[in-house]
């Protein structure tokens, strides 16, 4: 088990070590240098070293890291070595896309029911919002997702917190508050459109490609 | 115009800024300290003071920030001064969610059609993806959305590319590859979920609260 401090900084950039080598196995490649995940990465070679050494990483010098330790490493770090339960409250379009999307379930993710004011009849996979608090009393749930428009978010996300969740995925434009011990993370898309907007931008400008 | 040397890292935290600066002017706030705004952003004061300066801000000792200002040149940095004409191809749920998201558009990002394969009767709102080569040459579209399959992911952005799109924005877990001089973003949903679940087991660990 990791007894590490990770920082924030490392933290985010763990996940996207976990699908390059998540790739790197299905391909096949056992083996691999802190250079040559540089060179897909895009990250320096000394910049991988220090993050990984910062959790307890065990890179040779002149053998490099083996894949799957890697991987599984970065798992446990991640906390993925066991199974979430998750609620998605809101059943628009995220909200759909979150319960269907197979990669979630594929890495212990799973979503065990959806709910949303007034679900349609013949939607049998959401339930009515009122019955929300009652089923958290009755199943262990760890991640609460709110893919509910702005004003119902806080709302769903009191809700959420009393019935015992660890955990809020948000997806609604608002900064929720949460009780202490329970972690929150938001979902910005229109952050990561911004990036995109600003090196569409600079190529316009300086006619370069992107590093 | 910036013609200052903007760093990735400045990049990727330049639309939480822009985030922040639009809700403090929503509030009325009309200038902020570096202080006062590391403080709901929870980033350091020298951290901001420094970012800021990297692409030319303007703040004053003892004065801080004009909200609006800041907020101007911020937006002029990430090329928001104009406005940007979409395609989303892929008319699942996610689709459906970038094409009808009004936050995007209110920040001057448009789309203009979705199209898929085989769209149902009824779906006026989606095309067949056999028309998109003609739409592009017939239309000025700045950005293609890529919310397809993994499978039709990059024969989707090579259209999009020869058709003269200047950014990518990718939904599809897969590195797409687009020519030189075609920027592009790629949203890894499940790297959120996996910062989260760091966050829960950490806190379950460690009993404490999040910095």
């Amino acid at each position: 088990m990791n007894t590490h401090y990770v920082s924030e900084a490392v933290v985010k950039r763990l996940p996207m070590y976990y699908r390059y080598l998540t790739n790197l196995e299905e391909q096949g490649i056992t083996r691999i240098s802190s250079r040559e995940l540089s060179e897909i990465m895009g990250l320096t070679a000394s910049q991988i070293r220090q993050d990984i050494n910062s959790f307890g990483g065990f890179g040779q010098q002149g053998f490099g890291y083996l894949v799957a330790e890697l991987k599984k490493k970065i798992g446990e770090v991640l906390g993925l070595e066991r199974e979430y339960h998750m609620v998605v409250v809101g059943a628009g379009n995220i909200g759909q896309a979150v319960a269907h999307y197979k990669g979630f379930s594929d890495i212990g993710f799973h979503v065990k029911r959806m709910f949303d004011i007034g679900p349609q009849p013949g939607d049998e996979d959401v339930f009515p919002i009122e019955d929300l608090a009652d089923y958290l009393a009755q199943n262990s749930v760890d991640i609460g997702v709110i893919t509910t428009p702005v004003e119902s978010a806080q709302e769903v996300c009191d809700i959420l917190c009393k019935g015992g969740v660890k955990g809020i995925w948000n997806f609604a434009p608002i900064d929720l508050q949460t009780p202490l011990g329970v972690a929150a993370n938001h979902v910005h898309l229109s952050d990561s459109l911004l990036v995109l907007s600003y090196h569409c931008r600079d190529l316009a400008m300086h006619n370069k490609i992107i590093p």
